[in-house]
């Protein structure tokens, strides 16, 4: 259960600046599929069209990073967050681009050694060595 | 400050466990430079070796992803961690293998969104899309 | 599922000192209504009774905020934690408390931001300007 | 030490781009100060521009929260993620915008106690109560 | 949902490598029950043999900490992590070792206590003590 | 630099409710040695009593833990939220207590490997095992 109402389609039709985020996503993706997360941000126009503003510039606008680089480091961040929700659709994205099973397992094994070596630096309070000062 | 000793040159010379580990370290890498996470490890053999061939396992040998992906990854899980030592050494591993400026503002900026779109998911509490579900 | 029990109405009768603090609960709240938190504590009198404390002087007790900001704070610790249970609870307290639909939405727009600038903030290492030191 | 540079008024005034960034903070923010932040995201224009536009608009722009408790929620946000860089900016923010000595007081209590109950709800996996459902 | 398969079985008696760690964790365990981390690892059997010959030797292998100890910190991670399934199957292993009630009470409260002081401590950014450097 | 203010000796002295709380950590910790946390706190006197409260019910008082696995209990969630003060603080604290450099290796590699498989498991979203049911 959402903290707020998830938009059906017939609650988007009744509203001119959901209604044009959602078409943008839409077209966009080239699917009719609109997930969860954006039925649920339709809640919250302002935040809404922010979000889809800042996800349509950084994921899907071409860049130095290819679209399938972009959803691993999406789903490492999820899953370090232990956010279920991203985990799940940022997973499901990745494959859609192509992610084979063999790059999904060097992905979560990445994902566990960081995050345990993260936890080893913190534990003992390693000091950054000065060969990694950037100046 | 560090909890645990820094290992010196010195110090890993008297122990043949420790000095075959950093050997291989520096084999590996190509390079004179081990960097303090080791000479921290090394109070604690058992866990350096494990570490190290795990790092070199999935970090170093050759695999679906390449070196640089990799270590985008991994920037991306130590800064949701905020740990500082993590992100100084896996930047700074980053540029070494290529990484432009440009890539990286493109990580930073996935790493931002990927923490605020999780942080929204989560306090919405958003149900999975049963369209994710992978089976 | 819970990791312990769940004390119904007629476990708690059975126990001085888990029946004191749900009285207080009841009579302080004003409701019949408790919750699986307290329910699930029950099992740890020393832990409810402490926490139930704290909560009270903390969450109830006349200050210098008002409940309902007291409540927003809340709800962001819990979302940034991802703690399911907490956001619930505390969303659902917001909102008895007064919380509007717009109120929430700039919550949650607030919460998502600051997840995104922290996580910003972290990767790029950025050092605290000396202007912010408060001496 | 950064893991980018940080830009100095100098470096500013040869980029049209971030210059107009850090005009409008400066005007936004009647403050010739410009702090660090924005100093390290001016290697970015494009996540510069964004977030500067996102934070204008979340944290500035008159809404239904006042200024100082958005502050608030903020340093709660910046405190459960253990981001130094923003505890710093935003508790100077939220003081700047008349924070009380008691008030802060306060805050802190909540931000403790918040994580303490997120952490036995989340150890004790205390299932949501159905009277939290919104629906 | 995983967002991979879990193995049956008979999946497991089809793959020489997979079906060689589980008979070492049922050896090992003294028990025929192999819990769904290792079936959903199974996917990916360098990362399920490495995983557990770790596990084996850091949390099985005879040490300094006794079983309990090691299950009790296992806890503590987990709930600081809000890993759903970590914090079931190591309280479940707590128990299976010995943990009492009363036991398993103290821990719960030391969990939350180290939250809210670790929080606090964050959130009023205090310096560490000269006293605690360990040179 | 802390976001408030240390109190020294000479402003405990000044406060009968600070004074009373100091002169208590001293005698039940049997030191005249105050650490930076309780100097931050005294600034909020409510805060201050509540916390060392709890603190001296939680982990001074005798219960079924011993005084070392509770220290270290700490470290292990200290290290998990990257605390850098409390990590320093409870380290130090468990060796003050006896932990040997053996048991605190054997601690590390806990927190390091319960880090990695909480990221595995929360990436991998691995369905909680029935058998893991308390009931």
């Amino acid at each position: 259960m959402a903290t707020v109402r998830l938009w059906t389609d017939e609650d988007v039709a009744k509203s001119p600046r959901v209604k044009a985020v959602f078409e943008d996503i839409r077209m966009t993706r080239k699917t009719d599929f609109v997930n969860n997360f954006w039925r649920a941000l339709a809640n919250q126009p302002a935040v809404l069209e922010r979000t889809w503003a800042s996800v349509k510039e950084i994921m899907v606008a071409p860049g130095m990073l290819d679209p399938l680089t972009k959803e691993m480091i999406y789903v490492a961040v999820s899953a370090t967050n232990a956010c279920s929700y991203c985990i799940h659709s940022h997973t499901a994205a990745a494959r859609a681009k192509g992610m084979t099973d063999e790059q999904y397992a060097e992905l979560a094994a990445i994902i566990g050694m960081a995050n345990e070596t993260n936890a080893l630096a913190s534990a003992l309070q390693i000091p950054v060595d000065k060969e990694f000062d950037m100046e």
